[in-house]
């Protein structure tokens, strides 16, 4: 696991994620502490973060002195939650009271609000150990940070929640916060064997970042244990979006529940597919079914086929809806700072800029049609199952001078924008490994069933050996 | 009209409040410019603002450049909206880039963060001139600044929207934008006869200012034609709040129309008025019916009595509900700065402290029951009638050191919280006088009928005359 260039020979057989639940019942006993758990992270991200590059800011000092309050806590057998003392990367479009949220955008750079964004401060109510902020894509889109994929530094780690993607996937920590709006959270995490939750719209406050419609909070991490945790620890304290009902559920994670149907969701990615991603995927079906649970595909139900009929231009829907809620502020910091803001930001804001509140309100509810639809399987699916992206991370050699800028340089999206569109939660885990490198599967499920979803996926993870490309 | 202490002697039949839509064709013939109107506005402030107090920080140079800058455009013939030169409030709970926002709270003294808010955006857009910031309740809640009354400087001019309500009555400003999340555009408007729309819950974007879910931005103007211009301006260019169908409807204000049925909508408040106040708005009913309106009570309707029932201990709710929003937020401002919040918002914050997230998803559910039963009365009601204020302005000493704190030292939001909690539109007009003050008669309508109701409180001002008390 050198942070040098090699083939990928990534195993989700050999590969050990770090886990926080594993470790805290030393802490109880007394023979780890979160100090000493905080050291080796540290270890970790001295040896990995020059190719990784997965961090923005860190800020140590306060870290080590939160992990040593941490470990008295447990010492006196009072941890505040079963995350006190883990040590957690936020992306940096989340604002943290003491280090700058620079958003991957030049024009921010040096941007200190001085304040907490809810869920940090939720995590941090619940001892949980700020580290650092990890790298987004710029302003959440697509520009891409410096980041590299823990698996081939040649590749992609996904966006826009690439620090918090790779840090996972490199160890660095055992977990981190992301944000999606379209795919950036399910999406990197794939490409980096992390599992992770996009939760039901509105199911984590947001705090002051809901400019957008389609965005959400969500957890990576490398168990997922830690995963629900994370997302459990920040809704109870901090609570949803004001007005939604929130994430709830049980305060440790679901226990494993085998569904009786899933259906596969093709959307627009699935004539994306190679054939090795394909056949991987396809592979992970039969084991599915070979335990019991029916596989519902297209033609099988007419339900589901009116839902993937609709989910056809899905893609361009969710980004066009998301430019357009982008646009008076991306203008507002165009016109401020000319030159701080990335080319493609600025095509991104030129295309929403020829469209008027009407064409906004014709794809809102076009949107509302197409939840009305999910809702209409409900009682046939207990959950849709696809591939994370439509195939491994591919590889990112970086713009070349001079030539057009590429489209899409943290991978394609389409595989994400569905759910990012129907504001279902989706938990993805790392269940198929293509080419040496990792690729998701995720889960989804119809609002407000997170821990639903997330009990299938645990049952998955415990019953189904991963499928190899 | 100076600035001392004497009777209340409000006339709304003398008062002639700053109107900007009379003003335009003259900018258009070249014999008043917007610079001129500035430089008049400019004047009032300096002769009123010594009592009124209404605003915290004002950029004339900002001004008056772009007041020539829109005097260049009028008389290029090419204004870039009807309200291009308008000499506009802001109320300081929203971000300007070229002044501080400091929420009317000592934690937020010389906060600058250069950035305009979305219908601040809009403004400038439409070449609307940002005059300066106006006074705000702490946070938008309770505390109030030191705005007095402009009709009686020993009275409170509502909150939180103080400054803009008092601008506008004071003719400092044909306009100026509020935000309401219990009572705080409709009850300072009706206090300071202003009229004023409470658009439809998102219907104007509230760009970073989304941290609860029943807040809303709308215009304080001196006329009808002036409010809704300004709600309508800034909606075509910002749209409304992310995943809203926004503020819609004609790019000029609507046509007078006649109700059918209105209903008088009584709620709490009913019970708190002074024979005074009831009788001046039973006047303005009996010249309702007098002009051929079907007027329901209490009794006449099965649904108008359901949707009655449920408005029991809407005010509670309404509070509670936000303070629940406000909770993690306020408390994180309250740790970094102990001795920056005063102690009225701390005590809300120690009662929302108390609840949990189940207690807040029953809230919202019941708030979702409610706005049920204002939808069932669709079918029989054009619109509901009530005053905006359980009285007159009421008269505030200051707190007493030593005392405990006045409970609403802003007055009472008990007849604003409904709607606010319906997110249905109000429009509020000054059609009744009590005891020399203004008291705001408002119109509330279904979701998405802000035009419906701004036409039928057009006709209701065209037609009826204010009723005296």
């Amino acid at each position: 696991m050198e942070g040098t260039t090699r083939m990928p020979n990534y195993s989700p057989k050999e590969f050990r994620a770090l886990s926080w639940h594993d470790a805290t019942p030393a802490f109880a006993q007394g023979s780890d502490t979160p100090r000493a758990y905080l050291e080796r992270c540290l270890g970790t991200i001295a040896e990995r973060e020059p190719v990784v590059r997965a961090w923005v800011v860190m800020n140590e000092a306060g870290a080590r002195e939160a992990a040593d309050a941490s470990t008295a806590r447990w010492k006196a057998g009072k941890p505040l939650s079963p995350i006190d003392g883990m040590p957690i990367g936020i992306k940096d479009l989340l604002e943290t009271r003491d280090m700058p949220t620079q958003m991957g955008c030049k024009a921010y750079e040096g941007n200190f609000p001085k304040r907490d964004n809810a869920a940090v401060w939720a995590l941090r109510e619940a001892g949980a150990v700020v580290l650092g902020k990890t790298t987004t894509a710029e302003l959440g889109g697509s520009h891409p940070p410096a980041t590299t994929n823990p698996f081939d530094p040649a590749r992609t780690p996904g966006g826009s929640s690439s620090g918090s993607a790779a840090a996972v996937g490199a160890r660095m920590v055992p977990a981190a916060i992301g944000s999606q709006v379209g795919g950036s959270i399910i999406r990197p995490a794939g490409y980096c064997g992390n599992f992770a939750l996009k939760p039901t719209q509105g199911g984590i406050n947001r705090g002051e970042r809901q400019s957008t419609s389609m965005s959400t909070h969500g957890p990576h991490a490398g168990t997922i244990e830690d995963m629900w945790q994370v997302a459990i620890e920040i809704a109870t304290r901090a609570g949803g979006d004001p007005g939604r009902l929130g994430l709830f559920g049980p305060m440790t994670t679901p226990e494993a529940r085998k569904p009786v149907t899933l259906a596969v969701m093709e959307a627009e990615g699935w004539a994306l597919l190679d054939d090795t991603s394909r056949n991987a995927f396809e592979t992970l079906l039969e084991r599915l079914r070979a335990q019991g649970v029916t596989v519902l595909r297209k033609g099988d139900n007419p339900q589901v086929d009116a839902l993937e009929e609709a989910l056809d231009g899905i893609q361009v829907l969710t980004n066009t809806i998301t430019a357009w809620e982008n646009h008076w502020a991306h203008r507002n910091l165009v016109n401020t700072n000319p030159d701080g803001v990335s080319q493609r930001a600025k095509n991104t804001l030129a295309n929403a800029e020829k469209l008027t509140p009407a064409d906004y309100r014709s794809m809102i509810l076009r949107r509302e049609e197409i939840r009305l639809r999910h809702a209409a399987t409900a009682p046939v699916v207990d959950a849709f199952i696809a591939p994370a992206s439509p195939g491994p991370a591919p590889l990112w050699p970086g713009d070349v001078p001079g030539q057009p800028l590429a489209p899409r340089p943290t991978g394609d999206a389409v595989y994400n924008t569905p759910s990012s569109a129907l504001g279902a939660p989706v938990v993805t885990s790392p269940m198929t490994a293509v080419g040496g490198m990792p690729m998701g599967v995720q889960l989804m499920g119809q609002p407000h069933t997170d821990a639903a979803v997330t009990a299938i996926a645990r049952w998955m993870v415990e019953t189904i050996e991963p499928a190899i490309g």
